[in-house]
């Protein structure tokens, strides 16, 4: 290959991730050891599982408890769990749709309390001022089709499912009874249908 | 009057209680303060509220944590609410009797995760091993009458009724949209109702 005057070929040296990408790249490769270890985790295991040395962690994030919250965050993210409700067919019938959202929830719920226990989070998990509306906004496209036999507004629906899949979801709670979705699918199904028997 | 020989008229000196019933008196008198301030509660609160010097109440329960135990359980003690269950009218309408089962559940735990909150109870509230059966007895008993109308076993809507009083009751939960027991009722009632539409 002829260089026009001026270039020659020189061997490019690996350059570094910008910092963002290489933060980002780091809560990947640790996320699985996070969601099992929680605060609990050690640097060695950070380090071992994102396949970097431990002192190229600490200036990525500054320092440990930096990681933590930023992996704490990546956890509960809701994205994952929306895009799930988002690809439930829209033909299901109405109580089985009912019951998928239900189990989706109660895995859900189940995620977002182990992952608080194991971060030891105390109190309720940390609220985003959108959640509602983003939650309410899935479910009406989820059960526009089922509108016509309801016998409360949708948004009262999606509450309601919301409800027991909570309840559900509380392990000691659930010591006596554990209650089974497609269920609970039921008793709201019936529960909400348009003219009260 | 005229005495038989051998008997005197003498003025009785107050005899101390035995140490179960000064026990009892003195938590009797504190449980008030105990419910207001939980595990905060001063000596001196507790010895004002028992209307004694605070000597008397260390030597009646051994020491402070002793007699916040004991008064723990009685706050905690299910007596009450049961004695308030078993009042409500048997003959009182199906979807009335739910929402009143339902509202009494409701001031119960809320009631409960006050006082473990006060008490800095960690995890759920200490569970005694008869609780299941003794609010299926209850509820058995007070939807007896409205079993012909019933799709499924008394037992089952006494645990649907449970599941949700329960997420209905925890505050932070009920953020984005409270219930209201009447409405609960009318799922529940239409949800459990025979031969499913």
């Amino acid at each position: 290959m002829q260089l026009p005057a001026g270039f020659a070929v020189v061997r490019e040296r690996a350059r570094p991730l910008p910092p963002d990408d290489r933060r980002e790249a780091i809560l990947d490769a640790v996320l699985p050891v996070l969601r099992e270890r929680g605060r609990d985790v050690t640097s060695r295991e950070l380090a071992e599982a994102a396949g970097v040395a431990e002192g190229t962690i600490f200036r990525a994030f500054g320092d440990k408890d930096s990681l933590l919250d930023a992996g704490l965050q990546r956890l509960l993210d809701p994205a994952p769990f929306r895009g799930e409700l988002r690809r439930i067919p829209h033909d299901l019938p109405f109580e089985d749709k009912l019951a998928v959202i239900i189990e989706a929830l109660r895995v859900r719920f189940g995620d977002v309390f182990q992952i608080m226990r194991l971060f030891q989070v105390e109190g309720p998990p940390p609220r985003r001022a959108q959640a509602g509306e983003d939650w309410l906004e899935i479910v009406r496209e989820l059960l526009e089709p089922d509108a016509a036999r309801l016998g409360v507004p949708i948004d009262t629906v999606a509450w309601y499912l919301r409800l027991v899949a909570f309840g559900a979801s509380i392990e000691p709670f659930n010591h006596f009874r554990p209650f089974d979705s497609a269920e609970l699918a039921t008793v709201i199904a019936h529960g909400v249908a348009v003219a009260p028997r």
